[in-house]
């Protein structure tokens, strides 16, 4: 199944996606999936858009915004880092966070490397604390694609990440997310503007989601909603004017336009 | 006023404070606020329960945690950094938010300094972006106390401070989110089973909550609920069967006990 949200006469309304039409929901199935399995009962059907034309959403709102740093060999080669000895993980902001199809704005103030990040995300589906690596697999809802979108001299000038990779706009995710997808076994693709820029086998990781789950759980509780972005292996630059899609195959393509701030391309 | 989120059959629900009871309201007062000036309508009273004995919850759960690390002079120098030139914010996770009253429980591995961070938080009430001093200074909708809990070994072992403060239970932050007070002109009073451990002046910093609003709301949008901590001068040290209060003169006070894990004290 694929759920998203789209924007329904400017209110957020989860959706079912098929290949026509957005069938849209009474409520989240995530909060469906919370009630389970004692009450066997999802969202029921309230109505349907058209695909072509919809408004998407960031696919949820996270109560928590999880992302890991370097997690693909080929990455923390090119940082010149030290590859980690334990999964840990860090945070980005919900502000940031825009639906697919709409514009990553690139700030007046930016100058230097402004890149893409391609990853896949996590979305949980259950409260899990203390979980087993069996139990983090079955609490993952779903998957979906992020861009972890970086303007690096200020990455390098702050001490946080704040604006460097939390402005607004910087956290594209969707389309959707694809709950039937083994998400470790696909390739992720990155092209801006139809040109291939990086290709990498998802699974490719040092610590895989569940390792990370297992590992948050012994000292956070980890609920429906939240997400977990996976890191990239691979950059590349954007420009104001380009079209970037990240393609995960088994889940879908994230297609984003660049703008400028103030001066849309 | 006082505005605080009190649990009732296990249903959150917001609540105005009084000198003896909470009156339960039928909707978030930030909610209300997002309407005004169009509509000039609160939330209404739906019920009423004793102060005495209620379940006190985390004041908001915010869209995005914002946490200001060094901006105390005093605090600066004893941490032996770099007194900053410009406002740069962080963040913390809702999971690790607890109410007033409720335990602050110390995970079994946590080993040597284990330290309270009494710290003042502003509670944003406007969706504010490019906002000006002013408007900043319209922009927060009230002021409540926060514990940035904080286990140091951790804090200088990993590469990120998702453990270190942000495992369940390391963000107390209540009781109440009081609208009329000059918040920085009040002091701050840390104490531990009752013995004052700390006392500063809230206004003592080096950016006040405006300067970082305003330097934010350059590259991010603040929504109604999101939260702004201010960092902390002192800190003291924490052991199960203590318990720590915070009190903001004009504020209120925020007491929690401290628990270990999986034996409460």
């Amino acid at each position: 199944m694929r759920y998203t949200r789209v924007s329904v006469g400017g209110r957020a309304v989860w959706g079912q996606v098929g290949e026509e039409d957005v069938e849209l929901l009474s409520e989240s199935p995530l909060d469906a999936t919370r009630r389970q399995p004692h009450i066997e009962r999802g969202p029921t059907v309230i109505g349907t858009v058209p695909r072509a034309g919809a408004t998407w959403l960031p696919v949820v709102v996270p109560p928590v915004f999880y992302a890991v740093g370097m997690n693909y060999p080929r990455h923390i080669e090119h940082a010149r880092a030290e590859v980690p000895t334990r999964p840990e993980v860090g945070y980005r902001a919900n502000n940031a966070l825009t639906g697919h199809g709409s514009p990553i704005v690139k700030p007046a103030g930016v100058e230097g490397r402004f890149e893409a990040e391609p990853e896949l995300v996590a979305v949980i589906g259950r409260t899990l604390r203390h979980a087993t690596y069996q139990e983090a697999q079955e609490g993952v809802f779903g998957w979906t694609i992020g861009n972890d979108v970086s303007a690096r001299t200020w990455q390098h000038q702050d001490r946080t990440f704040w604006r460097s990779k939390n402005s607004d706009t910087f956290k594209p995710m969707g389309p959707w997310i694809e709950t039937d997808v083994d998400a470790l076994a696909q390739t992720t693709t990155l092209r801006v503007n139809g040109e291939v820029r990086a290709s990498f086998a998802t699974g490719d990781m040092v610590f895989d989601p569940f390792d990370f789950i297992v590992e948050m759980t012994r000292h956070v509780t980890l609920r429906p909603g939240d997400v977990l972005w996976m890191g990239a292996e691979s950059t590349c630059q954007l420009e104001p004017g380009d079209t970037v899609d990240i393609e995960i195959s088994g889940i879908g393509v994230l297609s984003n336009p660049v703008h400028s701030e103030g001066n849309p391309s």
